[in-house]
């Protein structure tokens, strides 16, 4: 088989990246279809716009949610992908597994948003931390088999950054699986610990 | 941390526009799901088409005034993005904040739809213009966190466009302030002003 | 003002394709929203699944006439940004309201799905017919305004092809007239017209 | 005509490539719309949300597998792109044919999920495995066109590679074939084989 050449690889690598970008901004951007305006007719001669609104906040929560996790998740993808040069077969199905995993996100979340406030509410919360155990353990998938001796690595690319990720994304999993745990006896504990790491990882990788 | 050679600092800034792009195209197609065709079956033996279709008024109009703001809302991302040339870890939430104002667009558009002939017609108008603040804010946000001290723009920049943006988007907030404090006394001229500030964000840039 | 160099130009006709392959992507995606599959329930003991999908023939026929209505704009579209070498703002609103056409096909198609059969047929086919004057108008506008002393094309156009498309795109809003003026009359011929249509638009340029 | 150089040749594939990975991606992302999230008011006062989760299994199952299948596709389609250097009107018009096919996977797969334990359960699978016959065949008329006489491959294509896929996609059709007379006699072994081949597609290439 012929050898690529450079620029081919980092075409390739270029279309990979589009194709996560769409899922990523069509993901993003289906949310919105979760949020319902309120029927004028449904409101009753009682029924205010305002109080409407207010009975809808797990929803809009929710949406907030949702959308701010994807967006740290594809900040981090574009992070990763800054390291990558190439790709190869099995490199795209695990970036196809990762965007299967983000791609569910509104589902757990939803979930959660309807029935925060019911028997059920642990059940939700155990789904909606399992999934981003899920999630972590696919961004190590997709990371580590390309960072495995520089497997799919730029020849340039930031070894402390490297070492970061590296260490960041070990922690990801048991972090989660803590989160997880708490949903058997804390509900809100435990999505307060999902969010709590979603702003760990939208931080910027910085330090000594 | 090895510093990105001028192509790499290009090729991110692209996948941003790519993402952001993917976001706005995503919007402004979703909003033709809210445009229902009538049921045949809903009509009734007196019920026409015609009929049907003008008691839908205010959905269409709703669907071009939201396609209207976010085409407009591109047109300038798409021209602010023309004198940038670097990205950072903050300019990526900045613009994923803005991206969350372009989003949520249809739905305060389809607020005003709903309820512009009922008593909360001015709830409607005040989340409509609540929300044009807060994207002006978050057009700011990006814009100046870009330009301070010249820290994201290209070296070739355009100078004058720089300063007319930077006045421009200045008087933004304030201007949809005023069509803020107008839904609370007027509904039909706070509307009216939203819409007459997109044409005036719409218009090309050139002056003495 | 700095005149942009012709990488600079091309990055910026980049992007307004890019977007507007969005746009198209997604209209063209979307579609399928429209085919429900027929729930288990909802058969009874009596009907079986071939009857129910039989019955659902014009929503499948509507699916396959929006897809091959956009795929053949996209494929011009994607001609004449072949002969576009920059852009400018007024540029920008004109591929603006022709994406505005795109978008909107899959209403009229629906509605000439659902009411076909009906007393109200023809007016479907007024709406039908009169979205493809709309948009032939835009693609004009779009092309002329590029075109017009060579303003936004390239130095190493297609002399040829801009004569043929200048003479063809001269006839669409007159061919798709007749089209109209059909459906007061002859709702089959006036459909059918339509589509005719689309199969000459989709014809390969080539002649003497 | 003057003859396109071979940048611009690049310029054109780039763009039917993001065109078709924008509609993979959509496609795949839109999915999720599927899945709905229980109302907690739904579940009366015995009904739990585990149970609830359990019922939806075969719409679970329709969203992995139909994101597999398109994922899948989306791996094939970027392979053959990765051979192909040119594009003209009439592969742009298979390739179009091609995203028909990728766009409407959700509907059979969906069928399969409603009525798998039902009366119709065969004639669902013998509509899904038809679609694949149908998508088989579009793959063969979009590769064969390219690479007739090399009509559209890059000069440097990878012979290997070629050559395989000419003996792979031949294959396809007559497989799936099988697949569909299954359906007749025996649901279970005719999804099962469909989903098979998936995995064979999937597979990546590499052999003497």
């Amino acid at each position: 088989m012929l050898k690529p050449t450079r620029q081919q690889e980092e075409k390739e690598t270029g279309r990979i990246e589009a194709f996560s970008d769409g899922v990523f901004a069509v993901a993003i951007t289906l949310l919105v279809l979760d949020i319902k305006v309120p029927h004028a007719a449904d409101l009753g001669s009682q029924g205010t716009l305002a109080r409407a609104l207010l009975l809808q906040w797990p929803q809009f929560l929710a949406y907030v949610t949702s959308f701010a996790t994807i967006l740290i998740m594809w900040m981090n993808h574009h992070k990763l992908f800054n390291q990558i040069r190439r790709t190869d077969h099995w490199f795209l199905l695990w970036n196809g597994l990762l965007l299967f995993g983000v791609t569910i996100v509104p589902f757990p979340t939803a979930l959660v948003a309807e029935f925060i406030h019911r028997k059920d509410a642990a059940l939700a919360a155990i789904i909606y931390s399992g999934t981003f155990i899920l999630i972590s353990v696919f961004f190590n998938l997709v990371w580590r088999y390309a960072a495995h001796k520089n497997r799919l690595l730029k020849a340039d690319k930031d070894d402390r950054f490297v070492r970061i990720i590296n260490r960041q994304y070990a922690c990801g999993p048991f972090f989660y699986l803590i989160a997880f745990a708490l949903a058997f006896t804390n509900v809100t504990a435990s999505i307060t610990a999902c969010m709590a790491l979603a702003v760990f990882f939208a931080l910027p990788i910085a330090g000594p």
